[in-house]
């Protein structure tokens, strides 16, 4: 059986979410960030990383949303999660989850996270400042441009769904005008009512 | 003919070389960022984040390093860029290749495009402050971590050693002490030696 580590409200949902839309065979364990889990020994020892999503399969540990995402759609085919036999079609899919963690996760971490690119405070506050305009950039070309609907994909739901919906997540906590968003907050109103978002949400802060 | 839209110096010298090295038939052009060609109406028809990839096929338009190169692997199978049948495998090639987009050039990112994630001047100069170490904590990752050697997947050349290469020609100018990074070092070496990556940088650079 495989592994899932996750933390509450990371992007580890993602992952959590894609395992139990394929019907795959695995188990939650949570990373307790407020105890600075990720950065014990036994932790690094499983993702040297100290973040989250890590995935301990069989044939090892993967970490990575978008690397985890497309494993869980090749390892469960019959889940019909990403478009296989479609080299382009695929690699829209990728593109999609690869904008999300290379650029909306990251201005999203700004907020947050701060520390990992500045250590004066002045210059963390200015990053936590300015991350509802970034954020709000990232979400207008998804709500534009990007998000087809009604999956991301169009008529059919894919591993970019569970992701969207994750990063969508944090959207009130970023300060963003969810008005502006309606195709988005669509998107995350449907998502939310799915049995399996329903699963991990209440798997992951159940938990607490 | 496919046409990827590229920028010197920008990570989509691992799109050129990924597409070199497939021996795909490609045209590669120039997108200006001293004339801030990117931000043109041109281009944004292209590609509307105003980004260097861009890669135009007969099925449509893609972007994001990791997707292209996963689309050049899987488009020109002989070539053998990634292990296709095994999908841990192909997970871990995705794994490296996501770290690269999501930490790795973002921690560059925050020497030269500071302006991305803030506004005031004392804060952009904070983060170009602490660009290095935030370069060198991701590079001995890669060096102690995740480079298997000689190619970063082991035995065989797949679609993250133009990447790698790609971010860590990015070091000396972020200011990292190569000193302690002899494996990234020898793999770029081995590298720029190859020819399908001579023939990307003479294409870049030439055209200057």
């Amino acid at each position: 059986m495989m592994k899932l580590f996750y933390a509450p409200h990371a992007c580890s949902l993602a992952s959590h979410i894609a395992l139990e839309e394929a019907g795959a065979p695995y188990e939650a364990i949570r990373i307790d960030f407020g105890k600075a889990e990720q950065r014990q020994p036994e932790y690094l020892a499983v993702n040297p990383k100290g973040r989250v999503p890590a995935l301990v399969t069989n044939s090892g540990i993967l970490t990575e949303t978008p690397a985890i995402l497309a494993f869980v759609a090749q390892s469960f085919p019959k889940a019909g999660l990403a478009p296989l036999e479609n080299p382009f079609a695929f690699a829209q899919v990728q593109a999609f989850n690869s904008y999300l963690c290379s650029t909306v996760h990251v201005a999203h971490a700004h907020r947050v996270r701060g520390s990992r690119w500045a250590d004066d405070p002045t210059a963390i506050a200015e990053m936590k400042r300015k991350a509802p305009e970034a954020v709000t950039a990232c979400f207008d070309l998804i709500e534009n441009e990007m998000l087809k609907g009604p999956w991301v994909m169009g008529e059919t739901y894919t591993i970019c769904d569970p992701y969207l919906f994750t990063v969508a997540e944090w959207l009130d906590g970023d300060g963003v005008d969810l008005s502006r968003l309606p195709r988005v907050i669509d998107h995350r109103t449907r998502m939310a009512e799915r049995p399996a978002v329903r699963k991990a949400i209440s798997e992951e802060r159940g938990a607490a």
